[in-house]
């Protein structure tokens, strides 16, 4: 099934199921106010919800509305764990390449994550907000899942069932402050803002053929500035798969319902594939060039990350944000 | 005022005002269900709890039952952020010195701060749970804030008014995984288990002369294996104070009610203050003999970690804790 959450109602939005074709949608009160609650009680719910959905897109729903994107939330607008990986290898050789330094050995032998802010998400058709556009503001397109109670030391061949939603990512990046930041030592924190999420979730089930229990078998495509960044297969040359980064985040430590789990900046060896970010295409640009030259986002600009399906169909929805210097707008 | 949170109720537990003395509670559901709603309505929230901390205390509550820690969750049994940075410099040189590593200079300059697992804490008198003894198991004694909401750009001069509460913190952390993290280069992860929190939250305004706006101006007794480890002062030797670390947070981002933010393990320059952890206690060790004599925390193992006020009289409750292999004991 595909589940999307409302602006309206309280911080956690108002849970809907949206059909097949992102064409209607239902409230599902009476089953879940919001997708945290239906992430804690996944056994009742999906159910229940399941049949809307088989409903919904059968047109047998009365209460039915046209689902417009533009009044989504992030699916879930905060949750109680973020945490991302980077486990398309080929992103991190790039950008370390033009800058002559080193990957650390580790992140070929398991991932390296680290925990993100979850405490309050964007909006997938509301800006980008930045105060300072010398800050290099960048976008991320990266796929995501969602999972129930994961426990402690469960292991990647266990973990698969635990996966009960799938999402797209803007994991939006201020890059002149990474580096000082990770000099310290203790990973990445100014330097990521508050992501936005597709307006849609789907299940592995409805991902069907794309979704192989392991990852997103897309592309990602990806537009800066109405242009085609890249269309990265999220599916190929992946070092680490979901299942396995739930191991890791897992090894010492329970996970609550509602964890999201993303597995970085989707890249390809295939150059032909282009970039999910601006950093790795400046960076490949100092490398074949000595110069960067596509730049960083600037205010007014604006991003495009979606999924489709064989016949064209969008399957998360779009995210589509512009950067701004405040969100008044 | 002083809140805590009993286990009784969903995952977010029952929120019950406490007296000052720490004898009796009383349920608050018809002013707020939760610490997160609290936190989240602090403005309407905040004076009718207030109001039923004053008849408490008179004694003139009915409805008041004896508070027992055992029955108390973490104050916020989750939360949305929790951010821990390290203020109390004199730890980080005592562990760096023991192994000849340098800080890195940019810790003295702005904080060093990392987002760490918030979607399901301890509560203060359940075990630390490890299922490898050798993983060098340890505590970590702290002072923490909790913040209703703060927009993105706070100053740190404008920031104190957002601080709503203060805990103590057991910032459980596993040192053979440290390292080997670290070098990847994205900070804690796996080495940072669920954290615990003191049974009961007081509010700045109660603490009185306790606090001063920026620190907590008491010691923090900590016991380990029934032995006194250390009693380092909160409020000395800190580089950098809680509205500096709201400012550093804050930099780029919004940040939603309930986000708990950490100072670190608590330390002294004064040798006399001792430990509040294992790994500066050994480092010292090392340093000054050429080996660590202390040993980690293994299975079976107490800590306490706690705060008096001029009385003697406990200001926030014990964390008290044993290292287990299960929690089902």
């Amino acid at each position: 099934m595909k589940l999307a959450t409302l602006k309206t109602g309280g911080r956690d939005g108002s849970l809907v199921v949206v059909d097949q074709g992102l064409k209607t949608a239902v409230h599902v009160k009476e089953i879940a106010e919001t997708l945290q609650y239906a992430l804690e009680n996944w056994e009742v719910c999906e159910p229940a919800l399941n049949d809307v959905y088989s409903r919904l897109n059968a047109g047998g729903v009365v209460d039915a509305f046209p689902f417009d994107p533009a009044e989504a939330h992030s699916p879930l607008p905060r949750s109680f764990q973020w945490c991302e990986a980077s486990v398309w290898i080929s992103h991190l050789e790039r950008c370390r390449k033009a800058t002559n330094r080193e990957l650390p050995p580790g992140l070929y032998q398991e991932p390296g994550m680290y925990q993100g802010a979850s405490d309050s998400f964007v909006p997938p058709g509301s800006p980008m907000v930045c105060s300072d556009e010398n800050w290099q503001p960048d976008l991320e397109a990266g796929v995501c899942v969602i999972t129930s109670d994961v426990p402690m030391g469960t292991r990647s061949h266990d973990a698969a069932k635990y996966i009960k939603l799938v999402v797209l990512v803007n994991d939006f990046s201020l890059r002149r402050l990474q580096p000082d930041e990770m000099a310290k030592g203790l990973g990445v924190l100014q330097c990521k803002p508050a992501n936005a999420y597709s307006p849609v979730a789907v299940t592995p089930r409805a991902l069907g053929k794309y979704w192989d229990g392991k990852l997103l078998n897309r592309r990602v495509h990806v537009h800066v500035r109405g242009e085609l960044l890249g269309k990265p297969h999220a599916g190929r040359d992946a070092l680490f798969n979901f299942p396995q980064l739930l191991e890791h985040l897992a090894r010492t430590r329970n996970l609550e319902a509602g964890t999201i789990i993303g597995a970085g900046t989707v890249s390809n060896y295939d150059m032909e594939a282009g970039f999910g970010c601006l950093l790795e295409k400046r960076a490949q640009e100092i490398f074949d060039n000595g110069k960067a030259e596509t730049p960083f986002l600037r205010y007014g600009d604006s991003i495009r990350i979606e999924c489709f399906d064989d016949d064209g169909a969008s399957i998360f929805g779009a995210i589509e944000q512009v950067l701004a210097s405040s969100d008044e707008g």
